[in-house]
């Protein structure tokens, strides 16, 4: 049986290298592609989901799954061979309903999307994007059908990025964060005065930025000779093995948390993905336990951390000797309050910790809405508006403020919203963990020590890799099952301070 | 028949975007790759080498040419169809002969070879290279010996890349060469303080020399829409499609011939990658005929053009503008012969034109033993340094500008180097051609007009792509056989003026 279970880890490679041979096209693609490639890396695209497809849903994996699985079971569910088998039936499982046909058309329309979405982006104007994204959501709809789902249609997405997690689930969950945030916003909002961040909005070089973020991320851990950092129009991270995870971030000269968030952020993620145990090279172990526990990572380093007056103890010093003028007359005080400055604001990479999950919010009932067949895509930038004025109380100016801000849908990924949201519940969930366990940490924090925090994350998730589902996972790390009230709890306290409430 | 071939096109077209994805991993590899990338690099390599040669050597793939060959055969030499099943059916013949476990273990060794190449390239010391070389070398004897050869096992690698041609022919062909140009060599070597260069071995600051470089590659014409330069250590040019054909260079900030004329190297390669045809796209035909008429391209940008009077009489303003305090008081004439200056050095990509073909003369000669089983991998170094002494009259100081200088080996490139020499050879009888339809060529360079040029080598090169073998093509572009003698007469000519023979 060990000899089946070796067999099917061989037959893996070839979809895993094929995955991340697809990964680096992205990556390229985002970054250094000139104009000209575009079509070409659509066809190489397509033509790599459709091998990868053709493999996981080959009759020669169904026959080595269903040879190993019960075997693989009896090596206890913690086993590294239960958490390979039971991950490959599970896309198996999946893939195998939906036709080659459709995944091939799924590749071609994000490549599609991905071009137009650009272009609507130059003009600022989402009608050229529009066929793109409906055709787009044609395919998700059948790919959704394909799948199967009981309740709603966008269940079958969810299941994709967030195992485990349902519609109903999430509805329950968005209901606790508008009640405990809702009101806090509110109150903030009547303050808005108490927090100055006129500082942020100065000329701020880019090649000092570009040092900055460099210096903040390797401070944190993240491993420049395992890793990189180059530009996007969209910040993300990539993972190409656990010794090659890349980050991308983009510039504001006039914005100084653009970037320098972004790099954090996105280091968050390339931290989860260089703490994969080497072990799941080449396994579908290499990867992390879901979108939304990714998120907790970046979100963690972004905000609890990045946004801490422990981490600008720290790192305040450093930032004034890059930007002396800038910074003149500052204090670490002001600049803290500065990067927590709350108000609605119109992109949501760059909202502030507070009222990011109403963006989120935003994005989620869209989508649930377009998935039940609600709404149709052509009336997606007025519903958008409308959603914004609703939740945040501002309308954008065009499209590019507005709909066309996210790359997610003109890529066909519907579904993965809500992640961001859980990735900052769990995230407060482990920080009031790791702080019960580790008094200390905000002192090591203040003297540009962040092993323990890196240490107890590596331990208690990067090491489990993709084992386990995103709710079970978080049971198994903060003992507790997952629950909004420590990050209500840690945001109401940190916005009750700065704001004085 | 014609559905037969539709499908066999389709069918290829699997194979062109693996080769293609495969080409990413690789600039991505010589541009942006960490240092932790390598071994996950190396695999997805790997099976990408390996699932091409499945496909190549399918019985598929087999059974299609087999239907197709004579009804493409009656669509006349000429034609796209006998183009198409021409090269597949080769590559078919060949490949089916090589097994797939050696296929892989090349890919590997190639991996492993570039890893320890620069590994030894900073020690600056072959030994730490010997091993992976060694694999190398008896990988690639292995792989000659199952495509079979006749006279010479070299023939068989020889073959991959200048179709057509075998070592005699080579022989007689570098025979010329070294009759016509030792003796040039050894007068100019006598006068050799006829022509200084002082002027190129200041300080050029690297930002400079990079817009300059970009100013020159686009003057000559390359579309950067659909392509872009970037930095590696060996400088290379890859195409993903006719419309992402990228290059590299390499800044040396003391030496201004450095990073300038390898652009103007890569760019002539670029061009050439451009100017295939949009019908050729996924298809055999998408590539150059040969490494040589590659080769001229370069070659004939690079040193007919770009180290001609005539393109600094256009290009040298420029280079006062963006360097006015290095070139105070250089005239243009003075220019022109510092870039001209011709010495023995130590390195082949930074040669002068005349002395250029004896490094490859050189490396030919040793790539003959090596095959022939008269040399062994770990007397390379020796054996280097004793022809280097022959024909150059100079020995390099360390492994690092000697036997390491070149990046072909350690991806087991064995075969390629005459076509260095041949594209010197091809450019000549080009620009001889080409000079005598336009006498007005000349004119037209100073003023900074290149199309005429550019538009021959569209309709008489590039627009074949891949269709013709490289003497076939050459007789058919230039309307003679191949002969040294346009290029011993130009470069008689050249150097004769330059150093008053």
């Amino acid at each position: 049986m060990q000899e089946a279970f070796s067999e099917l880890l061989t037959y893996y490679q070839t979809i895993y290298d094929l995955g991340k041979a697809a990964a680096v096209l992205n990556w390229d693609r985002e970054t250094y592609m000139p104009r000209g490639g575009t079509r070409a890396r659509a066809d190489q695209l397509s033509t790599l989901a459709r091998l990868i497809h053709e493999r996981v849903t080959s009759p020669k994996m169904g026959e080595l799954l269903e040879k190993v699985l019960p075997w693989a079971r009896e090596q206890g569910e913690d086993s590294f061979e239960y958490g390979v088998v039971r991950l490959l039936k599970r896309r198996y499982d999946r893939q195998v309903k939906v036709p080659a046909d459709l995944v091939e058309a799924m590749s071609r329309a994000a490549s599609k999307g991905h071009e137009t979405w650009l272009l609507a982006r130059k003009e600022k104007n989402f009608a050229p994007f529009a066929p793109a994204l409906e055709e787009l959501v044609r395919l998700r709809k059948d790919y959704a059908d394909a799948l199967g789902w009981e309740e709603r249609r966008y269940d079958a997405l969810l299941d994709q990025v967030e195992p485990g997690i349902t519609s109903r689930w999430l509805d329950q969950f968005f209901a606790e964060l508008r009640e405990g945030l809702v009101p806090l916003v509110q109150a903030v909002s009547e303050r808005r005065d108490r927090v100055k961040d006129d500082v942020l909005h100065q000329h701020w070089p880019e090649d000092k930025q570009w040092q900055l973020t460099l210096q903040a991320v390797e401070a944190i851990g993240y491993d420049l000779s395992r890793g990189r950092q180059d530009r996007s129009v969209h910040p993300f991270t990539t993972a190409f093995s656990p010794d090659d995870v890349r980050i991308t971030t983009r510039v504001d000269e006039h914005f100084f948390s653009a970037a320098f968030f972004a790099s954090l952020h996105e280091a968050g993620h390339a931290l989860y993905g260089q703490g994969i145990p080497q072990k799941f090279y080449r396994t579908p172990l290499d990867g992390g336990s879901s979108g939304g526990v990714h998120e907790s990572q970046s979100r963690m380093w972004e905000n609890v951390v990045g946004r801490s007056l422990a981490f600008w103890e720290f790192f305040f010093p450093k930032l004034k000797e890059m930007f002396p003028s800038q910074t003149e007359g500052v204090t670490v005080e002001d600049w803290y309050r500065a990067v927590n400055k709350s108000q609605p604001s119109l992109i949501r990479v760059e909202a502030d910790e507070l009222t990011y999950n109403l963006h989120i919010m935003v994005r989620y009932e869209l989508e649930q809405d377009l998935f039940a067949d609600r709404l149709q895509v052509k009336d997606l930038p007025e519903a958008w508006n409308e959603k914004m004025k609703s939740y945040l109380g501002i309308t954008p100016p065009d499209d590019l403020e507005g709909v066309l801000q996210d790359i997610h849908w003109s890529g066909g990924g519907f579904g993965s919203f809500p992640s961001y949201a859980l990735g900052n519940v769990i995230a407060g969930q482990i920080w009031e963990t790791v702080k019960e366990a580790q008094p200390g940490i905000e002192e090591e924090m203040r003297r540009g020590l962040f092993g323990t925090l890196l240490q107890w994350t590596r331990e208690k998730i990067h090491r489990h890799g993709a084992q386990y589902d995103p709710l079970d996972l978080v049971q198994r790390a903060t003992g507790k099952p997952l629950s909004t009230e420590p990050y209500l709890s840690y945001i109401r306290q940190k916005f009750s301070h700065l704001y004085g409430l």
